[in-house]
């Protein structure tokens, strides 16, 4: 049953007399549409669908699926795992135009949003209404909301609020034959049958594209307060977790960084940080809340109790935006980008074991690799750690032996290859590090019983460019 | 495929003779095995699996699946839609005997349990090493941690911290053919692949058997303020959610009782309420904060400010934990029980709408049945209203109009027939009514994809007893 895409242009034709040239762009199509921010192999697709509504997602995957064409949906193209970019004769159904706040019910405090409206509009949407969409990241100018749920993405606030995952109430999805499902729920409680949102949201679009949202929203903060603090060790970076969880409800962000990163990223920008963590880690704390009479002092007194107890040796708290804005910058990192040839991991473990693995980590690669960059950071309180990994200008073997090594160690140490990036093509091949075989049947399993011939970005996820999944 | 369970003993032979009479019991079996708190029908099954470890439950549905043996796992038998309850002819793999506490871990803030272990139990293990298990329900000293997932259970405490969906980070379940699948991941992020775990979570045994669970724990709260308050209207209920909400990060519980409720409850526990409701709502608030030192002044602070902006119209605060429970006694709402042939409704809608529907629900009661009680109480904030039914003393047929008018009028209002305890046999013929075709045709390809056989818990959910899913 293997799909075997037609080599003529009858799909495009097809799709061209159902929709318009207007919605389908056949070959040769904008660079634009073939690849992502991971820069991952450009490949030319046979035609792009720029749909509008629901029944324009509909009727394209009723062609494709009738002349097994496979399909790779698009938001905006932001992943960093290649899992939203055509292979070579792929035809793209592109959400860009599929744009909107359809409602937002202040009673249920829900957004109903159509997916390829970017994360910024609903942010900002939400905030004219006087809540916050609490799912926030870098790229939210350009991520789109249908592939931040289908990716299940993260970003800074998942220790607070939850994955992309856990915003998502109901949704609209159009299957691979183009059945249309409407599950527009707002409740947060509805156990009538299985919950099958939670099957799509992480999906990567193998199993349907996601239409429209309802998306749970929160009261907006009225304060923020901000502190970059220095740990002399990873068991006391995790004290001082524990420490911030115990005394605050409203920890919203928690960055460590490792010396090298620190030292790194401070000299490209040009600036001496505001405390020296020296051989130690700089640890970024952001605590939101709704009594600003009373916050900062609050926030005060939770880092006075973190230096009395040695967890920290050292700390900044922020009085200004301008301050706030520069700890962000420390940890965004930007510099790094400027390295060659760099490698972002996005791996996870749990909590009390990220810095050995860090140690073993970095020693394996510096072992091998003795110039090597290696730069790490982390969302440590959602057990997520970050490596930036430049060996100098090298090519594709070299690059795939350093996947290799870092992949090789996470499966040592249980870990898993993809925290909050997802799988896409560029991880595919590691996937059996951080799942057993049973797992890996039970993802195959469905796919085949939602996509039997696997015509929904196939070769993501499992690696299985052609036949079942 | 229609599974014919063996009219003969082999099953049951071939169990004792790889189990052992100390773990299989055949029949007749005590009558405990045979029905949940829901009280529905019981049945005798062929035997009951006491099993003590994981391969006891893979060699048990191994055995099963090889003679299209039907089976139905049981926890605690606290369920309240005859989820666990079996059919004439079944094998029960009842899961009393796997209990434990295997680790905590209290960098990842873990806890990984055995599947047969209590919540009461589990909640005390957590309590000793310095956290909460912050799922919480009535049924703690019985409910299991296993049946608790496998129903994705609700209670008091969802508006914090979510169902028991969103505690659940790691787990084991045994599929239908007797493969263990491990995934005891204790990361809060981990994108690599599907997130299988959400399928087993809120399935009610037909897709597998949870064995192990590794749960998530927060910090213990150090302090509990709770009020009893009187709002007039629905409407202002709602604007006091909402206030509650921007005010307080740590809103732990929002129970709003209808009019007769309080009125019936409080009569039956022979108490006159701390504040009169009259017509109007009571509504148990509850915050829990890590700062006891202020944390008093500002719930005095929100209740002032609900009463100044009139959402509520007077207001009792506990001062005392045993002023505490006596608030909770009336939320609990114990007299309703000793009504004849109660129906307990656990339905979910919109939180603005909550109003209308309740009232547009019991005025059809009472147009029908005008000697009924209608009693209504709900976790307004997590959007599920609890409707208690008595029409006085009433046969099946009787009881099975009145399940048709509430579940009907809910599926008028786009509501859920379940918010928070399943579907199991009780409520199958209403699924529709909240899922659409679409929705239930996805839930059968998963079935059918994982249980070809249809041998775990068959009829529940779905209806269909026997054949393919």
């Amino acid at each position: 049953m293997s799909p075997e895409p037609p080599t003529d242009d009858t799909v495009v034709a097809e799709l061209i007399e159902a929709l318009g040239e207007q919605i389908v762009l056949s070959s040769p199509v904008d660079v634009r549409f073939r690849t992502d921010w991971s820069g991952h192999l450009p490949a030319e697709p046979r035609a792009v669908v720029l749909a509008r509504t629901t029944a324009h997602v509909s009727t394209a995957l009723a062609i494709c699926q009738a002349h097994r064409q496979t399909v790779v949906p698009q938001g905006g193209l932001t992943g960093l795992a290649g899992g939203a970019t055509p292979q070579s004769g792929d035809v793209v159904i592109n959400l860009e135009r599929m744009v909107g706040i359809e409602e937002i019910d202040i009673s249920a405090a829900t957004m109903t949003v159509l997916a390829g409206t970017t994360l910024e509009a609903a942010q900002g949407a939400a905030r004219g209404a006087g809540f916050e969409l609490t799912i926030d990241l870098g790229a939210r100018g350009s991520a789109q909301i249908g592939g931040i749920l289908a990716t299940n993405a993260g970003g800074n606030r998942v220790i607070r609020y939850g994955m992309a995952r856990e915003h998502l109430l109901g949704f609209e999805v159009v299957l691979a034959d183009g059945t249309v499902v409407t599950s527009l729920n707002k409740m947060i409680k509805n156990n009538a049958g299985y919950d099958i949102k939670h099957l799509f949201v992480g999906s990567e679009g193998t199993l349907g594209i996601l239409t429209r949202a309802v998306l749970r929203l929160r009261p907006q903060c009225l304060s923020r307060h901000t502190a970059l603090c220095v740990s002399p060790s990873y068991a006391d970076v995790v004290r001082l977790l524990q420490l911030t969880q115990r005394v605050s409800t409203g920890l919203s962000a928690f960055e460590a960084m490792w010396p090298h990163f620190c030292s790194f990223v401070a000299e490209g920008l040009g600036r001496r940080l505001p405390v020296d963590p020296g051989d130690g880690f700089a640890v970024l704390i952001e605590v939101t809340g709704n009594h600003p009479d009373i916050d900062e002092a609050l926030f005060e007194d939770l880092i006075g109790s973190a230096l009395e107890t040695g967890v920290i040796s050292d700390a900044f708290i922020a009085r200004s935006n301008k301050e706030v804005e520069e700890l962000w910058a420390l940890r965004e990192g930007e510099p790094i980008d400027r390295l060659p040839s760099v490698i972002n991991f996005d791996v996870s473990l749990p909590i009390g074991e990220i810095g050995g693995f860090a140690a073993a980590c970095e020693r394996r690669l510096i072992d091998r690799w003795p110039a090597a960059h290696v730069m790490l950071f982390g969302h440590i309180g959602d057990s997520n750690l970050h490596i930036c990994v430049s060996i100098g200008a090298a090519g594709v073997d070299q690059l795939l032996a350093v996947d290799q090594l870092v992949y090789a160690t996470v499966g040592e140490w249980s870990g898993s290859i993809s925290a909050e990036h997802g799988i896409g093509v560029l991880k595919r091949d590691y996937l059996a590090y951080s799942r057993t075989a049973p797992e890996i049947d039970i993802m195959r399993r469905i796919k085949r019983a939602l996509d039997p011939d696997n015509i929904l970005n196939p070769g993501k996820i499992f690696g299985l460019r052609t036949g079942a999944p």
